[in-house]
């Protein structure tokens, strides 16, 4: 089976499959089943159980699936049974609020770095991190070798940053600037914008 | 034509048509083709003039869409042709970012309330806003006639909340607990998790 064929939107759904396994396992649950798990986050069982089964056999008719042996997979599957160094860009509010997020914890990804460009942040402590110049973020990227930055800057600033990204070798951008980025092809981009989110909902209201 | 036909990976992409357009707006441009648009947003022409021909007649052959008429019709197939007040409860981190976030001005949205249950955080000011305790929050919401709520607390309230913010009329929750909420069919929940993003795309590494 080639994993490449896999359409995106299949892939997009592994992560809120995880994180419901996981807030079962962390309740010492150990079996359910593609409804329980549907219930749960509002996916049809059948739209489950055919996601599941393009990655291999899981589930056992009437057992269900093992609660351990799927998350390990799906962590291993999503490549989140390591944990991936994080750079943010940018620390404002948002900065801030993500450089002092516990929910990365068990879950993958680990922020050792944050920039900003501003003179009177640079030097000073966000939680454990000093704020490092942005004049500097290409090379120490490059030298810890990171691949996956979060992007905070506002929208002015956005491409210019992503530019100086892909140069240090970052293959996945999470941005929270509302603007949409343009970079090479093998470079991932998700964005994260409170308002269109919200506009995809005041259309049905 | 009927709108509650259109699917909604459609709908979802319009508020990322909207915002590049208006950007574009912002920089004093009056016409753009699809291809254009296209090459801002990484989304095909053929897709892009597909999705807006939903809704109508906009583009000319040859002179492609005239972008305020655009943005105008945009605008109000997303009904953010008018401002609609929000609550945030949960006034951790994220709550205060985005109850000082700019970036809902002139996209339809405008915070009016915020709550937390801390006693230590309830009458404090964020910004503009005094923290109201989240046991008044079915009450001040109804009162306001409020429809839109984001909700940031930790993943263990979240679903009480949500339940909380049912029975106070509210429509339409985007949430950023890490957590699948259960709400009734005629409310719409949206989720922002960095988690799920980012999972999205180690997937690729």
């Amino acid at each position: 089976m080639n994993a490449d064929k896999i359409p995106d939107i299949i892939i997009g759904r592994l992560p809120v499959y995880l994180r419901a396994l996981q807030r079962l396992a962390d309740k010492g649950v150990l079996n359910t089943s593609s409804q329980e798990l549907g219930e749960m986050i509002g996916i049809s069982a059948a739209q489950i159980r055919k996601d599941i089964s393009q990655f291999g056999e899981f589930g056992k008719q009437g057992t269900g699936y093992s609660i351990p042996f799927l998350v390990d997979r799906l962590r291993s599957i999503l490549k989140v049974d390591r944990v991936w160094d994080v750079a943010i860009i940018g620390m404002g509010d948002m900065g801030h609020a993500l450089a002092r997020y516990n929910g990365f914890t068990n879950r993958g990804f680990h922020v050792t770095m944050v920039f900003d460009n501003d003179p009177n942040k640079i030097g000073q402590k966000v939680g454990e991190f000093e704020i490092f110049s942005t004049v500097v973020m290409i090379e120490k990227i490059k030298q810890q070798k990171l691949k996956i930055a979060v992007l905070t800057t506002p929208a002015s600033a956005a491409q210019e940053i992503a530019d100086q990204l892909v140069k240090a070798g970052i293959k996945a951008i999470l941005n929270y600037a509302p603007i949409s980025l343009t970079v090479p092809d093998d470079v991932r981009v998700q964005y994260i914008d409170p308002v269109t989110h919200l506009q995809r909902m005041t259309y049905y209201l």
